[in-house]
């Protein structure tokens, strides 16, 4: 299914009037307002494949319907996403979930949907019907050389799967860890993660990277070997400057202070990008901006500032992903909610007066630092991002378009309800 | 030190004309307008006399200038906000801190500033030069009788001290618990606690409350006596009609949903009211709204429509207060900050149209229920928060009013540059 | 399979000699030595049903070999492990996992292993083939009136199968919660819950308890409508004196004194008893006492102390029942390990001086009591186990005699590798 | 004070004849029992000279009596803890609470007591009466130049003290940080800090080294600018081989795997050595082994592991040192029972049978090797400390010999009973 532009713009008349009022008024106060437009039509993030479909807990799934059946639907389904919001031009895929039978089929698919290959992920945390070894215990740091010998051979056969789509990088996150104490010597599991990293490094194409996740606990209950961004960064830097920390909000102890590692990693030039979700307690995989939007608009605050600094371009130099589970909600909503809110904490961002945040900084002056910052996390910035939506051809307001177009519906009329995507 | 109102008059008008501006696109969205209006006109929150001077923590205290020396310069620091926010006409004692020599001229000077007297609250977690036994472990809860008793003629004093002032309300927290295992017997401890607040209800006066503030941790680090709002609710269960929780927003440990809380203490009639801080870690007493304000728009939306099902009045039937500790600002410019905050929060939760959540929730239409409260988030409800005080004749924007008026350099003029008010 | 007890006599005669010298040594300083080695024969734990074989989680599930293939096969597991431990004389059934297709023949096979029929568990976290309504916005606290009665009805019912079994309560964990603010109106959900409760309550037999657990989150990431003790105990006191709360080691905060909670349970008459496991982060359901197993201790002190105090028979007057996820390990090796924890912290609560301990309390004197709580947890009770489990016909250590009796390799032979058991 | 050794010896007496059996029952189990009393016999722990007095908290301070009023008296009560338990032979001083008036007089007192100096401990998170500027807004990452400058100077101050009394390394914590989202550029923060240390790193003696302290939050509430391990270990990473991290155990937020990172900052030869203390929160400081005892013997376990496979000398490699804060308890006997906490701890560590926890790993064989970690860790290891204490001529129970002796009583006569020493 693939939504015409017509009955986006149509939808978009109705809205219009409203819009155009609620848009001057706010930009009004921008100071460089076409520079802020213009980053925000710039700006895209990665649909992960896996979150096309309902997510589920250990305690139980609750499918959906109109879930895609194939990597075709997936890339459908993204197309949607995208003819909405404009913001969303690149799919990232997950291996073996989705290996492309005909790469050049796919590609052309994407083409004519307007999107590309984000960054591929290997999966060694499931075992596979036609694999030899077990994952039980590990993959990329597991004592058996055996093991890692098939878990460093099934990455590089994801980048191969990248290589014809298109891609530039490889997503590693690793389950491997352990429930018990006892059950690891660390230091040999480090160890083995680093050899199976390089070796998997040294097969990396010139133009490729390697993003390096990490995560506290979840699968595994007492440790985890690339635990935290310590971690991460230390491989990283061992590994080379292909190699750099990927950032998953969720991946986290609670109260950890995200945009001050965000700032670190991106003034040591590691931080390769996000999975963005949010979360009240753990990975909770929730929609980004449901929980704590201010926590984010701080991280895109770093961000834009940090990447200033380096002159890095905000649409480009860093990985934008969303990596949630929508156990609650249609799919599609729920990621045409994310992407909104990462948009609307970027805007702000932007509307942040580096020039008086720094002199207040300078003066130590607190009260007014924290004033600056709200001042642009209160403006309302929806008009914006309407605007930037609406300039590139999509919708004022995907949501609604996206009800209004009865899109889920025809979804299940063409693929039926009890369906059932690859994923978690 | 008293501020003008033509000074504000003065200040307000260079600003009138843009917050006109801002108002007018705001409130044309907004329903019910007046109501809101009226409703954020009658709002009020209480100033704890112990948050006039700058805090410190086991670390150390770096000082302020200007600090009020007595009660009488805290009542007058506590107009100054009231006189540019419109927002604070109380304040709430801390005795033995703010023990008034003479009552009656307490009174007139708070009139005179159209301030009263919120809830009094006792002190039972320091020892003072001139008591017989010490609270060293503890007080309402400890072993020895006669430590009790102190503690309990004490509680009996301050509700004496607050009814000579008009105070309705007596604020018990307590620091009672224990450090080790071992230390106490639990059961013991909450016996003993029950009984000497028994004691205490039994001299409140026909129209005074008792509230029962309950904390997990701090000043004792392995078990607060009351430590979570079950334990606080079995008391003011046990207690009687005139007792209730009260939540301080700190006193919880991270990942507790507050305003699930709140809204069964508010099912149960059995919410007394809030200390209002804000906190990324634990009782961190921040500005409130400073770290996560979403979480307390959720909070607000829940009083809202928990007090609405009640028919109860939103300004008067639950006890508004702040209870932060201000060690690197001003700390009239962050208790400006902290009425700000809720003020946008309580206006954010106004603007929630209920009736459409109603029907989301009914229908389980997840995404929806979350496009609605965030509709309401996202709006810049600044405006309404201004036109509310402009119309009770305060600032536009109550700090940049402040420094403007230069406030503190009049206060440091009035009481040096090295002074420590009474407090932690 | 069945153990004979030839075989465990056996592998006990070559640890004799040890056994003896080493619990002659421990019993030499225990002054009430008949009465502590009673109570350790007289102690059983329940084994769950859903506990025999591997669990996974959202990530993937790793099955072991010769998992459990019916109810038969759960029982003749439990009876391997009662072989073993003489301590776990019961099984704790799940339906509609374990619905007995001839409960008569069911029990015979119970007696003749030593076995009886714990509390029997309903499922409303998931939904089943058959079922009219789904449970994928809760069950008991729905706002659809037929899902709700839809999930009584199976309450009901689980009753039925408990009382033909001769269980003597019904043990309720909802999941009904919420992923994101909004989604729920938390008092109407409580309602619901309360209403549901009332009509099953309404059906319990006479001498049947029903017990109300609780947890914060997970599955449901934002709110848990049973979401903590105060919850629970608050429905259980609206319930009746048959209503008693649950508690789940895992389901708590971080940080959570739950020793606490555990006394003051005790002390309102409310605590229905345990699910036992461990964890780092949040529900973990590692085995019982691999994380911390002296806040392990620390509750049995509180539960030695405080049923002594209510004349309570520690055996039968509390529900103890392990519920932990054996992902890694061998389900019955880590059932052992965990009755094996649970009795070794129960009889070091036993050691524990309690008049010293009371003495010490009285006079404030912190360090004391820590030496005394110490000195029981430090001692070495594993002989003292034994001890019991030799007297009771059990092993002498129940897990090195699993593995010279080749136990795994038998259930393999007889079942085969590729086996799922019902369960998480 | 100082304690004869012959009082000590004569309580020994009435200890002995039951110490004799309980050790030679334990030792018999015990494969290298010389070993590993040797290892214990060399085993010291560094006593903080500002544990000594009673701790507080912002709430309040409960103090003692008895506390050393000077750094001779300081000296003093290592000295009466080290007579007691020959595992306190060197202290480490906080300056400028202990600047010494006369080194060498103080030098031959800490001789004469058997006593050394370990890392000495700069203080630039509290303002001094004389100093110039202010350190409410941090030190060495301070924005301002000139107070950076003054934080240098005097952590190079620091090292002389150290230097004239045989010190060998620096300890820095700094409090630097933020309370709140926009105060700080995190990335200037990090750099002024780093090169701040720089130019301390750059007087460093030859034979000196610089311990880099790390810590989430407090007193600061938002960001700390060395807030966690990697933070540290990029600092001291960037300073050179004379720098590395120093690991307090209540540094961390909850939940975190410390013994992983031990592992890992061993791995890199970047361990520095560890302030003990317990927690249940945040940074209690809890005396050691109150909370979590298992916790600190699982950091052994990878201590011992890890010092052994880089072959370190377990007694000298490291910096072992206590930093708690003692609310309720006699410090002294806080300190003993910390001490006697990590020795068990040690010696519990020392019984693995790592021979046979590596072939476990190797073979994935969970439950084994969770068998194996707690084999050591439930056996009763109390007699071998009090051999290697006897052995060194220490008290076979020290706590029990500090109150025969009845110390705190000597020192309240001649120190008095309303004593103050400096510290928190």
């Amino acid at each position: 299914m693939q939504l015409e532009k017509y009955a986006i713009d149509e939808h978009n008349h109705q809205l219009l009037k409203n819009h155009q009022r609620n848009f001057e008024h706010v930009a009004a106060d921008v100071k460089e307002l076409d520079t802020v437009i213009s980053k925000l039509k710039a700006f895209n993030i990665a649909i992960p494949s896996w979150a096309l479909g309902t997510g589920g807990t250990r305690f139980g799934r609750f499918s959906g319907g109109g879930e895609p059946r194939s990597l075709e639907e997936k890339l459908e389904d993204v197309g949607v996403i995208h003819a909405l919001n404009r913001s969303s031009n690149s799919i990232s895929l997950h291996i073996p979930w989705d290996i492309p039978d005909n790469a050049q089929a796919i590609k052309a698919l994407a083409t004519q949907l307007g999107l590309h290959f984000d960054a591929v992920n290997s999966n060694t945390f499931q075992d596979q019907a036609s694999q030899k070894h077990s994952y039980k215990f590990g993959s990329l740091h597991h004592v058996d050389k055996e093991v890692r010998q098939q878990a460093i051979q099934h990455n590089i056969e994801v980048i191969k799967y990248g290589v014809e789509l298109g891609s530039k990088a490889l997503s590693v996150w690793l389950s491997d860890g352990s429930n018990f104490p006892g059950q690891l010597n660390f230091r040999g599991a480090f160890q083995n993660t680093l050899e199976s990293l390089q070796e998997i490094y040294g097969t990396l194409p010139n133009d490729w990277k390697v993003w390096v996740e990490y995560k506290p606990y979840e699968p595994n209950f007492y440790s985890t070997t690339i635990g935290d961004w310590g971690q991460s960064y230390l491989l990283a830097s061992k590994l080379g400057p292909k190699a750099s920390t990927l950032v998953d909000l969720g991946h986290h102890l609670n109260g950890t202070n995200i945009e001050q590692i965000v700032s670190i990693l991106l003034m040591e030039g590691k931080l390769a990008g996000f999975h963005f979700n949010d979360s009240k307690y753990g990975d909770d995989d929730l929609t980004v901006g449901s929980i704590n939007p201010y926590q984010l608009f701080l991280i895109f605050n770093e961000l834009v500032e940090g990447m200033d600094a380096r002159n890095m371009n905000h649409a480009t130099d860093i990985g934008w992903m969303i990596d949630a589970s929508h156990n609650v909600k249609d799919p599609i909503e729920d990621l045409l909610q994310s992407v909104q809110a990462i948009k609307i904490a970027y805007a702000q961002a932007l509307l942040v007066d580096k020039k008086a945040l720094q002199a207040a900084q300078l003066n130590n002056d607190v009260a007014l630092a924290q004033e600056i910052l709200q001042a642009a996390y209160r403006t309302d910035v929806r008009p914006l991002i309407a605007q930037a939506s609406l300039l590139m051809g999509g919708a004022l307001d995907p949501i609604k378009a996206y009800r209004k177009l009865n899109v889920r519906d025809s979804l299940i009329k063409e693929r039926g309800v009890n369906t059932v995507a690859t994923g978690l």
